[in-house]
């Protein structure tokens, strides 16, 4: 096991009704002047945001609205957001949506107390400082509601790049599993997706003597792997919807990948994907994880095997290990289906003849992409035409 | 589900040698004048408080020492303690030694900030705020180092009783498994065994749909199983002493418990028992969790059949469920007994005629204990005498 810091203050707030609170919990952490950040129409049509204005009202706090945040959120609508919260003097940022706004806000909130282009952020310099950060959680997917990492589109470019600090991780995140009642099954299957890579992005490691770490991963994954169908099944089955929730949650904040070397090259393979197609990002995900765990496979064979039989439950085939490590992977390419997942480039209309482009974005020229196995670009464009 | 809050803000500092870092640690959380608290010679013996010492100094930080913590903390130290940090301006606890020291430490900080009488938050009344508290941990077992709780030993009547409040969570905890290689086979084993009833006190539940928290709880008592012959054969194995170490801490920061009612009542069984004989609270409750399990069993055979599939191994019997269930249990006591913990009355010491005593100290009255199933006064006698 490798050295580590673990760190997760955030206040988690889970269940029913849960969001009727937020104007407490921004009383707890100080907030006197929130931007409201959110996406589309839903939370307006559904009357959340009205529950979260009665509630910020209730508690006497001042409030600006910023919207429109879109699906892979863009650098254009942080820049506006920064500027906002500078001329007006706001003191707490409060995203209410999925992954795209929480992301959007962190962004927000790091380039409000920055003097320079919040890009920065995005380019490798680490966020020393943000504007408290709450959530209301509207999508079980990305786990940024406690992660102490935000993704953005740099527009100029259509660039998809993270950014991370611990000042990023949000103070409180409220999770209601019934706000996630009316997500569309195929984005339900793109969040799931989104979880399981969180988890594998952890779990393929090379890191040795990390039991605890290697079982939890297995654990969320499997429990991932039995409410998956229910919630297709059952949109509105209170209790599955929770466990994808809080599974989302846990995927993410790194309680699964202490003390290991983690790997998250599927990640920026799929950031390209949907940085350039504007695809979900679960759905790149579905198309490149699987291509991604055939090609690494005959580095550990053992691995694959274990993730096999201890996640998917296969037989373990002793005389043939490679076997049963194929087969787990098959397992996954399966699950993905079920769920209505893409698993080739064709079903997300990506492009066989953009592969050069998407390696070209990437960048990674003399570097190496990834830990469990360092690919190189040769590595990354033969991942890319696996998918194909 | 049910809804519940989720809160663990410690920063955990994990690895080699990371115990030369805690003065910067304190600086971090703002400690300018410590009481550096720790137990007996071991401490000193080992090197570890000159270390500590060391680091202090170069940070500037002044600290006023107080020795002496005893298994089964108890109540004279937390007044001297208390008396000291007001007396001498103390702003932050530092705790070295295992969950005695740390739970020792928690008392005073809650005392030093209170008028009254610090035995009022182990009579009810929640902890609202306390000095900061760090700690570097010596003993993988209590999880205190990322709890909200405290256990003392109240001199007057020798009972054994808890405080809990979001206050008491460290702020940091350093964790090193290197500093547990000289901990005795015995103590090891009384630690694995606390972890364990830290797991399964959460997992024993009348909640439903809560897959993801069953998964983790089945997946940390596989790993600790995994581990525990590992340390014992070779006290200096750094993974296994990391990945048990770390399963300490999660077992008891709730990770595994949110969301489903929890039980305790082997816990409150044990109190009285470490209370009355002063024997380690480890070897107590491997007495106490086979004989609760053997009584309330019947209470949902099923639980305990997933119980003994999932965490043992064991092949589930369709035609008889019951007999699986009981199976479970009984590899759980010949687990405890393969690491040399005691599983009856007489090899801790305790007698069966002292059962009214134990009885008649938890003063159940006609409130019940636990949860999972609610025990009478009736029902924690003939589960003490299941244990004889």
């Amino acid at each position: 096991m490798e050295n580590f810091n673990f760190y997760s203050p955030t206040y988690f707030v889970f269940g029913k009704g849960r969001e009727n609170e937020v104007g407490e919990w921004i009383n707890r952490f100080g907030g006197l002047k929130v931007l409201l950040h959110y996406g589309g129409s839903s939370a307006v049509k559904t009357g959340l945001l009205d529950r979260v204005k009665a509630s910020l009202k209730k508690n006497n706090i001042a409030f600006i609205e910023l919207g429109g945040v879109k699906p892979n959120p863009r650098s254009g609508l942080v820049y506006e957001g920064i500027e906002i919260c500078k001329r007006e003097g706001i003191d707490f940022l409060l995203a209410v949506g999925g992954g795209s706004v929480i992301d959007s806000a962190k962004a927000i909130a790091a380039g409000a107390l920055y003097d320079g282009d919040f890009r920065d952020f995005y380019c490798g310099k680490e966020v020393e400082k943000a504007l408290p950060v709450g959530t209301i959680l509207t999508l079980a997917a990305a786990g940024s509601e406690g992660s102490d990492s935000s993704v953005i589109t740099l527009e100029n470019g259509m660039l998809k790049r993270s950014a991370a600090g611990d000042a990023l991780r949000p103070v409180f995140s409220i999770l209601n599993p019934e706000l996630t009642f009316t997500v569309s099954p195929y984005q339900t299957a793109c969040g799931i997706t989104d979880m399981m890579a969180h988890v594998m992005e952890r779990y393929f490691t090379n890191t040795r003597g990390v039991e605890v770490t290697d079982r939890m991963c297995e654990g969320i994954l499997k429990a991932i792997i039995t409410e998956a169908p229910k919630v297709l099944a059952k949109p509105d089955d209170y209790d599955a919807r929770a466990n994808i929730m809080w599974a989302g949650t846990i995927a993410h904040n790194d309680i699964c990948g202490v003390g290991r070397e983690q790997d998250w090259a599927t990640h920026k393979m799929e950031h390209e994907l949907s940085g350039l197609y504007d695809v979900a990002h679960g759905a790149g995900l579905a198309v490149m994880f699987p291509a991604w765990m055939k090609y690494v496979m005959p580095h550990n064979v053992m691995r694959f095997a274990q993730f096999a039989v201890r996640v998917w439950g296969c037989e373990m085939d002793f005389q043939h290990p490679e076997n049963t490590a194929k087969q787990g992977i098959e397992r996954l390419e399966q699950f993905l289906v079920s769920i209505g997942m893409p698993i080739r480039f064709a079903q997300l209309g990506a492009k066989a003849e953009d592969i050069p482009t998407l390696v070209k974005n990437m960048q990674p020229g003399n570097q190496t992409v990834g830990s469990f196995v360092k690919l190189t670009e040769e590595d990354v464009r033969k991942i890319y035409e696996l998918a194909v």
